[in-house]
């Protein structure tokens, strides 16, 4: 099966959004094995809508189309829609049930315009929305689905994920797909690459691997197709288990897991409390750790001590400390870890201080110098790195890297 | 004149990347007064990137193309721009040294897929890329110019910038065009709408207004376009004039300013100094802080007091009050805000204290109810805000807000 996907509104082409729609649609009929021809971004207008409708009906047999629809903008779209399907416009009861549910849970009244919202094309199958005002809408013309959605991510997504796909898969006999991502921390691309090389090499031919880098982070993503679903789960887990025996220590979860919500879990689930102690990072792991819903069961608080009297005053690491060895040093990161510890009474907690730059580099300590050290019952760890020159990401890859370095104390 | 955008790749299909090149090159073609007709993501295949060139002709006196270069993909891309301008490739002693030159500033050797990198079609002139090693492309045909580019964002962009549309502005005759965005705090798109909308309605008729909203931020960008550039500059420069009389009190910096940067620059030029204490935001604040290069002249530290408990043994902020009040209230926030001013000995300090959500809120105190605090040598003040249900978006309306009260109260 192949798709072409058509997002419709003058703002993608002005630049004023960012069409991530496109590659969530991408992404999603991707992993359910439907490959997709084109993504094409089309003015609000009649005569172009029509064409890219044709154009990709010759592409594809499958054709998703967003955006175009809401009190606002309604006409030109459902307009074209009928003109291309050969539709009458009717108004759906059940349709204006589901509109009015919507005013009434945000405490409004429905207009004329949202009435006109319930006309829906007389041939096609309507897919409701129950996040908004404006329905899917699915067509077949000349064994071509082509399906209408609104462009509001949080309405679009649903009828893909819970409509769209499984029918497809229902209707179209689609290959039984499988996947899973395993998240990785502390290896660059090109090493886990040497790494796991011999694994890879070995896969069966049904199973793909995707490395899907982000700062700090290396995803693989395995994906097996066949008949069975039951069968391509026991493969791909089976080729997890492998896999962990050779890089099992930088693994830190699975699919859309953060290292903050593992940390977290891992605390909550042990009991365990934690507190932090930053200099470069500058409160961008309490950042972290603090956006996860409910994190006070097991975060105290922060010490950003990003001047260096601030690291004496308030964390007591030794002036004499500070001059001679720098605040980018082994004897001052293990102060700041083991005060953390202490003032906000914490079974754990994370110190870092480093040069994140640009500026602030030396011979001896060159920009993303990066000192790490993590307190525990029983010890303190601290371990020195170096990250690259940009200051952004120099911040990202330390936090990842101190939430990791706590992670392997708490789940052991 | 009108454009076409083509971006090349396998990766933008199945969702792996975002397309954020198209957006970059739609805004920047807008402001400078090309229409942009359609944006089309195709696949790394020779027949589908020659059908895209041959459809953008037709559509298009401009096209725009990314992506499908680079050492392991330069060949279906480039021999597709052969085939379609009838062209040869002829190795290019100046692009090679490019290369070359890339190469020796990484360290690295030049291989023989390199060496080819620096092929390119005889009919197209060269534009150069200081960042990589896949040089710009620029092709006329019929009557339209065909600009091929790298995919990388950090290449591609100065080629747009610095070379394409310059270029159009002088062979192209294009209108002259000048923007300007003003940014806003603290009012709502609707209320803000309604405060200028007399503004807006007595704005000249080569004077656009668009609204560019972002959580907690309103964009105002003024677009004008005539004959002479300096006409434009001021006429955009007098009705800021005009607005400012208006929202003066919201407007905070233009274009590309952020708050931190804008709040950092006043500190550094006041020779002022600045701490945190922070409990809903947990961190973020001193995180936006941090982020810029050089913070450490103006800022010396935070507190994430995220526990109760820690409000009182690091903030000293009374347990009664703690008690009586709860720790989202007037008496609490002060006692922070003060706390942290002597603490860290700095001249400003900032608190906060709210129920982020989406889990914590009451009757008496339902999610998003927030307090800030700013402590000045003066004085401390403190107000009480209503966010929304959204804990991401409370976390960072609460930062802004309160980066806003500091801004105030530092450039008085």
């Amino acid at each position: 099966m192949k798709a072409e996907i058509i997002s419709i509104g003058d703002e993608l082409l002005i630049g004023q959004v960012v069409n991530t729609n496109a590659s969530w649609i991408g992404e999603q009929l991707t992993m359910a094995g439907i490959s997709v021809y084109q993504a094409v971004s089309v003015a609000d207008n009649h005569d172009h809508i029509f064409e890219a409708l044709e154009t990709a009906g010759k592409h594809a047999d499958l054709v998703l189309i967003t955006g175009g629809l809401g009190p606002t903008k309604d006409d030109i779209t459902k307009q074209t829609l009928c003109d291309f399907f050969g539709s009458e416009l009717v108004f759906n009861e059940l349709v204006f049930e589901d509109v009015k549910e919507i005013f009434r849970v945000r405490g409004r009244q429905v207009s004329e315009l949202n009435r006109k919202q319930a006309e829906v094309p007389d041939n096609c199958t309507v897919i409701r929305n129950e996040h908004g005002t404006a329905s899917g809408m699915w067509f077949e013309k000349d064994g071509v689905i082509f399906v209408s959605m609104p462009g509001v991510p949080f309405e679009m997504k649903p009828m893909v994920s819970n409509y769209i796909i499984p029918n497809l898969i229902e209707k179209r006999n689609l290959p039984a797909i499988f996947h899973k991502t395993v998240l990785t921390q502390g290896v660059p691309e090109s090493e886990m690459a040497a790494m796991i090389e011999n694994w890879e090499n070995s896969l069966p031919p049904n199973v793909k691997l995707a490395y899907l880098p982000q700062p700090g982070i290396v995803r693989l993503r395995l994906t097996a197709s066949g008949k069975e679903r039951a069968d391509q789960v026991s493969i791909v887990e089976n080729e997890i288990t492998r896999l962990s025996e050779i890089i099992g220590d930088y693994i830190f979860g699975f699919d859309k897991d953060t290292l903050e919500e593992i940390v977290g879990n891992l605390l909550r689930k042990k009991g365990k409390t934690i507190s932090t102690a930053e200099s470069c990072t500058g409160g961008y792991i309490a950042h972290l750790i603090t956006s996860i819903s409910g994190s006070s069961d097991y975060y105290k608080g922060s010490v950003v001590a990003y001047a260096n009297e601030i690291k004496n005053k308030i964390l007591n690491v030794k002036n004499k400390d500070l001059e001679k060895f720098g605040a980018v040093s082994e004897p001052v990161i293990i102060q700041m870890a083991a005060a953390a510890r202490d003032m906000f009474g914490t079974d754990f907690s994370i110190a870092t201080s480093g040069v994140a730059g640009p500026t602030g580099g030396t011979d001896e300590k060159p920009v993303g110098t990066t000192w790490i050290a993590v307190a525990t019952p029983e010890k303190v760890i601290a371990i020195q790195f170096h990250f690259g020159e940009h200051r952004g990401r120099n911040i990202r890859r330390t936090a990842l890297m101190a939430l990791d370095m706590l992670r392997k104390e708490v789940v052991n």
